[in-house]
């Protein structure tokens, strides 16, 4: 078989991305010595490392550095065409401003229906759909974690063998619950990604709940009655919430509350075990799109395919949350143009002032977002990182969107506003109910949920090659020439639909390898 | 053997803290009923549970209530002698002025030095004393969890048997390192925090850490060159630091990964495992003091407990850190008075103001600490809270402060400023230097660190009967009447130096009970 990545490293490639722009892109793995003449003559005047841009023109002072047709950045100095167009030859523009934007002026036309795909799930009584069928163990509060985890691990040696048709068994363990201003106005995000992860489709309206007792989050403020109700038609409105508190009077010595958690976990794992996977359609998918360890690629192969897929499972019917507040404000007004209603566009700038508002009060701006390994990996600022990762969203109308914590509850394409952080972004798409995650990957990430199966995408075939046990699918082969992006989008759709069915498991859930769920608290602690 | 709580229970029984105090508190388990006659011929008006507060006297509205010898609130409405004080008649006193309080007033007489207190300790090359021998791997980012966890559970069942003298290997998984404002002016917090961690002396001065690669916490961030080499002499200034970095490009497959971090931890457990305790001075402890799930009885028994066992410490030479600001604010007064110099008293000012600031920006107050558990167990407020936490502290002269996250430099009594959130100022603690922990309860945890033993006093006899396996220590004998606070302070020290010999196990240790590492982190994530 003949490898893509060395045929590349032998011509000398570059990647514009749009007629305007006036800097490409290096694809040679390794990248490309000062001398190389490029297709069409240019001669580099530096080396330039992979995935790093080239001045295709020459540049005065303070000139537009146009890349995916805005400009990125302006020039320090002046840069000859084929010097390497690295960030600190970059001044970067200012946010854009929040009012004045385009409100759904684009108008996308639907897209066309696309029919006859389902996949295998797991029906709840709200008519939501798991990918797995898992235990979920509700904590409120970080204090019974470690009871939680040593019960845990009683469940998955003794109890879940018992029950085969149960995927596994997951304490929802987190850092919230107690000292904590829980009255503050924030603190609403953190207490509604916890209830709302509790009810995530994948742990099939099974509800348990592990409590101190003398906790500020109090089980009935972390679940009110009937929120719980609502995904399981089994438990009647009214029905008190399956609650074992440590502090309980009736516990005495520490084997009696681990027996309590055992014997509450039965009961759930009985009904969870009496579930099949049934034929549904893929209008059932509620996908989670994220991109973390982002490189100039990112933007030029696996986001592309995965905005190539976001369409697909638009026209399917599916829901699709796109999300990472810093990496998409300052593409805002493609956003708002794309908005299919002026409420849309509204809430979405709301999010964006909030987000904004948030950063200033800790003397921060969304600048902070970008890594070292970006810069490395060949992104200049945030404006390039976020045109990029804005690609993820495809070219659908956008119908919804979500304040960080709250509950999915239209189809379509929504944004999800979250931070970008790829922990508390996964964490806060948990909440608000997806079922299946594509994550994104240029420099490389392990990142995995107990919660969820992750598909990782990888935008390099280096990264793709030597990761070949971590990532589920190489866009980089968009980058070799050896694959277009509308294949690497139906390839990525039918592994969706494999692996929402259970009949394939991602490298993550092959080797088990979970990140911890990461709350967004933007309210103080105490 | 008589039962200590069954006798209480027969004999009607209130505490008064000092003789200025106007109410006091029913000591008896399961409270006394209206009617009851209290020695001294006082009837109760109201069933008055345990814990809670009987005003001695008749109050007219907008009476100063006093315990502990100060206002803890004032009547909302007339209360009649024998009625039940409890919160929702006080109102709460506003938060002490930070101007003009008295500095360095008190200057407490040295206490008299406590000589010949011995433990078996493990010597580190900096001078500092391991309580336990454990290999910790510092993580630079949550991006690294889910392979750190799986090379974690391969050292523990395959190495970790080849070196009998390695108690525990330990992996710091945290939320930080990436998606975060980390040039923000308060990131400061999280990063020292992380840094001073991985040099605890429970560690031995083997710094091993895993990195992603492309993340904002680089390892030279956590670990600039020379700040790891302080704690271990064998590593010489300008030694790299032990990095294993999954992005490497000589990583292929995720194996090969953790073989790395395999074949790392084998260098470290072979210098960790040649080391032998030996006796040292008490006055190489550096311990830790908190209180969490507190109640009425936490500042009548467990308490004051601790704070003359915190006197005797502090009399054997070694160190002491008392925390969590909201819980001590209202004694701030009390705090500067006892100050050794002015110095010390104007950085704790400087500390709480941080704190009220910090409260304010999230639009919430030092009233945000109480939670459903401490009012039910009879404390009405944060005045009341504060003055039962603040017994903790003992007597001695207050010598230094610590600003969160920074590592303890001095002997004697430190105020270490911390949030209140039980796993956060553990944290901190550990941060700090931390290599013994006593922890004080009311309404019961069951707390535990795995990266140093955890010593629990229960305030009430009754928990401590019932959670007879998880608490060390029994406070509640001086409710009782059958034990005295010195009695108790002297078995606590006996116990301390007997848990940091490794001869006695805490119960946390027992069942292998650990908390997370939960952060400090007051600037934004993005």
């Amino acid at each position: 078989m003949s490898d893509p990545a060395e045929s590349v490293a032998r011509a000398p490639l570059t990647i514009r991305m749009q007629e305007r722009d006036n800097v490409a892109i290096v694809a040679n793995h390794g990248g490309l010595p000062a001398g190389t003449v490029l297709p069409g003559g240019l001669v580099l005047r530096d080396k330039v490392p992979q995935g790093h841009k080239v001045a295709l023109v020459d540049f005065a002072r303070d000139d537009a550095v146009v890349r995916y047709g805005i400009p990125i950045g302006f020039a320090v100095e002046a840069i000859a065409a084929g010097s390497w167009v690295h960030e600190r030859l970059l001044k970067m523009p200012d946010a854009r401003g929040l009012d004045q934007l385009p409100i759904a002026t684009v108008k996308p036309a639907p897209l066309p229906a696309l029919e006859g795909y389902t996949f295998e799930g797991y029906r709840n009584a709200n008519g939501s759909v798991g990918t797995r069928n898992i235990l979920a163990i509700t904590q409120t509060v970080q204090c019974v974690a470690g009871v939680t985890d040593f019960a845990v691990r009683r469940i998955k040696s003794e109890l879940l063998p018992l029950y085969p048709h149960v995927d596994d068994v997951v304490a929802l363990a987190h850092g919230y619950g107690c000292g904590v201003a829980i009255d503050a106005p924030d603190a609403v995000v953190p207490i509604r990604t916890l209830r709302n992860i509790s009810l995530n489709p994948n742990f099939g309206g099974e509800v348990m709940v592990v409590s101190l007792g003398c906790e500020k989050l109090q089980p009935e403020r972390l679940l009110p009655p009937g929120s719980f109700a609502i995904v399981d038609a089994r438990q009647p409105e009214g029905e008190a919430l399956d609650v074992v508190c440590l502090q309980d009077d009736a516990h005495v010595g520490f084997m009696s509350m681990v027996e309590s958690i055992l014997r509450q976990a039965r009961v759930h794992l009985e009904r969870l075990n009496a579930r099949r996977r049934e034929t549904v359609p893929a209008s059932a998918l509620v996908v989670g799109v994220q991109c973390g360890g982002s490189d100039a690629f990112s933007g030029v192969t696996a986001n592309p395919a995965v905005g190539f897929c976001t369409d697909l499972l638009v026209r399917a019917g599916a829901s699709v949350m796109f999300s990472e507040t810093t990496e998409v404000r300052d593409g805002i007004d493609q956003l708002t143009a794309r908005a299919s209603t002026p409420a849309v566009a509204e809430a979405m700038i709301r999010e964006m002032a909030w987000y904004d508002a948030y950063l200033q009060r800790g003397s921060a701006d969304r600048s902070a977002n970008t890594t070292p390994g970006n810069k490395k990996g060949g992104l200049s600022n945030i404006v390039e990182k976020a045109m990029g990762s804005i690609v993820k969203s495809g070219t659908a109308a956008i119908t919804g969107v979500l304040a960080p914590g709250e509950k999915l509850q239209t189809r379509g394409l929504t944004y999800a506003a979250t931070p970008a952080s790829d922990f508390i972004c996964g964490t806060l798409q948990l909440a608000a109910g997806m079922n299946l995650h594509v994550f994104t990957t240029g420099r490389g990430t392990p990142y995995g949920l107990a919660e969820c199966p992750v598909i990782k995408v990888a935008t390099r075939t280096d990264l793709a090659r030597r990761w070949h046990d971590l990532m589920d699918v190489n866009a980089g082969k968009i980058a070799d020439g050896t694959a277009t992006i509308e294949e690497t989008g139906w390839e990525l759709f039918h592994l969706m639909l494999e692996v929402a069915s259970g009949r394939k498991k991602t490298w993550a859930e092959h080797w088990k390898l979970h990140n911890a769920l990461v709350l967004f608290n933007p309210a103080p602690v105490t």
